[in-house]
Parts: structure tokens; sequence; C-alpha cells
């Protein structure tokens, strides 16, 4: 089955694990880790990888690292630092060839791609997923509060409306209400949306929904394999453990 | 440290294990096995027992079980079959009178009292509890429906003002909102009362809330140690993991 149909099928989330190496060994060291225990998915997070300006390195480092990743898809994400990601010498613009380069390749599955970019720049690697089959997570991060829920949704709704396969929102709680309202967001989408949805509420402050998140329907989990790549990820072995106890009692 | 002072005073939820034995035989062995086990309180429902028309056999029951409990506080509830009890002989005035009167006694801890009772009742046993130091629980079962967020603080609120040391809500979810909703409840509940919640959503769909409503506020969770008593609790030991789990990673 292919991995979207049974992303789509499944009725517990998906695990994703980042891999965050500064170089190809690091990289190679942390993907064999990593891989041994059992992700849905594991995500590179190419905005640590120091040779990113050069784009056949990445396609290279990215050929290796499907070739050790024993079959598990992998996610090519370059966050931006103002979405919590590490710095880098590229601008958007290059940040974009970066990705419709890389869709070209084989080597990589899903695409992670910022909902706060220009359309046109959403499109362009919309046009690229598409012609080349590769699953478009469109994403939201805000580190400092958790939007109003109508904000939220409309969010989601632009999300879909510009093709993501999944709409990813990632949010910081000021306090255990922000942590509902980002549940009872997620609990919405299942009515609102076509499209299946990712949430989590950052810090320790929000943890809660990283455990327990997927009941209301968020479809992914990222979780800590080697190294964490987000306030307040929680190992993979514990979300494992959590989700099998969950499905025991839960409808 | 007293149990009221200590409970109070706790980061994380007590757990409380129902013993639902028919003879006093049944309830031996049910308690034996489940103080094993290491809740903070154990839950008495004398709905369930035989005798429970002859109230000197209530009281050697009592006695008899607070002498094998292991020092764990027993708490005593007669819950009505409105509110998902066993059927009893017992008229109301003779449940109040039976209450008063083992609140006479050393050898029970805390009370569970339905708030929907008439507010002379709900003070004649309030007037008891005082006098002998009992702990009261004033509790509210819906078995159809989870009432709107409105009425379910208008029941904390009253709980409090007819002297409860805890307001115990437990209700029936027709959807994931409502398990949501009563989260809400729990978590504004810290805001606008004084005295601390116990909060519960029914069934497998609410059960979730068992497991992680005490991040919410709720300080009291339901648990099985030997026999359930409501649908949707959970076996102790889980409990027991799942809080150390959480409480690792949840601020």
């Amino acid at each position: 089955m292919r991995f979207t149909d049974k992303f789509m099928q499944s009725n517990i989330p998906f695990l994703c694990t980042p891999i965050i190496g500064k170089t190809k060994e690091e990289l190679i060291d942390e993907i064999a880790s990593v891989s041994l225990k059992n992700p849905d998915i594991i995500e590179w997070r190419v905005d640590y990888f120091q040779d990113i300006h050069d784009f056949e390195k990445v396609v290279e480092v990215a050929r290796t690292l499907k070739e050790v990743s024993n079959d598990i898809p992998l996610l090519l994400t370059l966050r931006s630092v103002a979405e919590g990601g590490n710095p880098t010498s590229l601008s958007t613009m290059k940040v974009v060839e970066l990705l419709v380069h890389i869709c070209k390749t084989s080597f990589i599955d899903l695409i992670d791609f910022e909902i706060n970019n220009p359309d046109e720049e959403i499109r362009q690697i919309k046009k690229a997923a598409i012609e080349h089959d590769k699953f478009l997570i469109l994403s939201y991060h805000d580190y400092s509060k958790t939007p109003a829920n109508e904000e939220l949704i409309e969010i989601f709704k632009r999300a879909q409306t510009l093709g993501a396969d999944v709409a990813k929102i990632a949010v910081m709680p000021n306090d255990h209400g922000d942590v509902l309202r980002l549940l009872d967001v997620t609990n919405q989408a299942k009515e609102v949306l076509q499209i299946p949805v990712a949430t989590m509420s950052l810090n320790s402050l929000g943890a809660i929904s990283r455990m327990f998140g997927w009941v209301f329907g968020s479809r992914l989990i990222y979780t800590v394999g080697a190294n964490s790549s987000a306030p307040g990820q929680i190992p993979i072995e514990e979300i494992q453990r959590l989700i099998k106890t969950i499905s025991t009692y839960q409808k």
C-alpha cells in the first residue's frame, strides 16, 4: 500500500521523528539509530545541514539517507527562523528552488512548506509535489501564542485550498485553556475540512497535546528519536506505549 | 499529615478504587486485593451490600474493612439508581439516616452524597460530617448527556455553597466535543471555585478524561482495583503508569 493510502486509512496517528545533523556523517548516525525505533516518517530538518546552499550535496545526502532509511518515508523540512528553524544563508527564493529541486528526485517522499509563504511560492511547491508524487504538509507555527479558534480554522482552510495533503499547526499555549482550545479546533477540523490535520501545543505546558491530541483528530505526532527539534517533543518509545494504552480504553 | 491536608496539597490526583461486594466475605476478599495496589482511597459502594437495610451490619462491615484496609482512607458511597447505583430497599430518608449513623463511627473517613438530593438532606449530612470530622464529596451524575458548561459550573457552585469538600461531576459524552467541554469546565473550576473538583466523562468515549483530566484540575480518579463501578473506569495500575509518564513531560 502506498504511504498516502496507509496514512489516510490508519486509526492511529503516524509518528514522525526528526533528524537534525549538521553533516552527512551526523545524519547517517542519527538515521541509523532513529530508524530502529520504527517511526512512520523520518523528517530531515535540512535547515540544520551545514551545506544547505549546495543543492547537489543536499541531493547526495538525501540519496544516502534513503538508502539507509529502512524504507521509512522521508520528509524534507526547511523550517524558517521565524517559525522555529535554524538560521541558513538561503533567500526565500532559494528555499523554493531547493524544494522544487528535491521534489524531482526519488529520495524524498514528503515535503513541508510554511503556509505563511506567499501564495505564488506555495503554488510552485504544490505543482512540483504533484508532478513528482510528493505528499505536501503545509505548516503554521506561532511560538508566542495560540491564536483565536476562528483564526486557526481559517489557517486550516487556507492549507486545504492551497492543496495541502495535511495541514499542520504548532502553537504556543499560555495556559491550560489554550491547550484545550487547540484540541477543540483539532476536533472541529474533522467537520470543516476534507484533509487530515496535525496539531501540537508547544512546550511542556502543551505536551499533553502530543500524547492525547490524536484522539481528537491530530494525525501526526512529532517525537524524539535521537534529538528533539521543537519544545515539548516526547521520546517515540513513550508515545508508542501511550498509544497502546490509550487505544485499549478509549473509543 | 491528615488525609484532608495531603489531598489538598498534592500535585498529582488521588486514586480511588471501589469495592462492590454483596457480602462481608466478598468485601473482605476485594479489599485485601485492592489495598495491595496502593489506592489513596477505597470506596465502599454500599448500595451493592445485601444487608444494607441492617445498619448494625453495615457498621460491623465498616469496622472490619477499616481493620484490614491497611490504613487507606475509606469512602462510603450509596449511589442511587437514578445516578448509576444498584437498586436497594432503602427510602431516601433511610439513606440519610444510614449516612448520619455511619458518620458517628470512626470506621469511615469520607462520605459521598448526591447533590440532587433536597438541600435539607444535604445539610443533615454536612452537619454529621462536620461533627464527626468526615470529608464530604457532593456528587452529580448524568448518564444520558453532558449538560451545558454554565449548568455544570452552577452545579460546582451549589456543591461549594452546600459545604462540599470536593465537588464531583460524572457525565455521559455523546461526542469528543463533550469530552473537551468537560475538561474545559474542569479547568475553569480552578478560577471560580475555592474547593477542589473531580470530573469524569463516562464510557470508553470519555475514558481519556480519566487518563489526563487531572492535568486540567480533576483531583480524584476512580480506577478499577478488582471490579469496575462505572463505565469507562481504567485499571489502577495503568493510571499509575500514565500519571508517571505524563508527569515527566507535562507541566
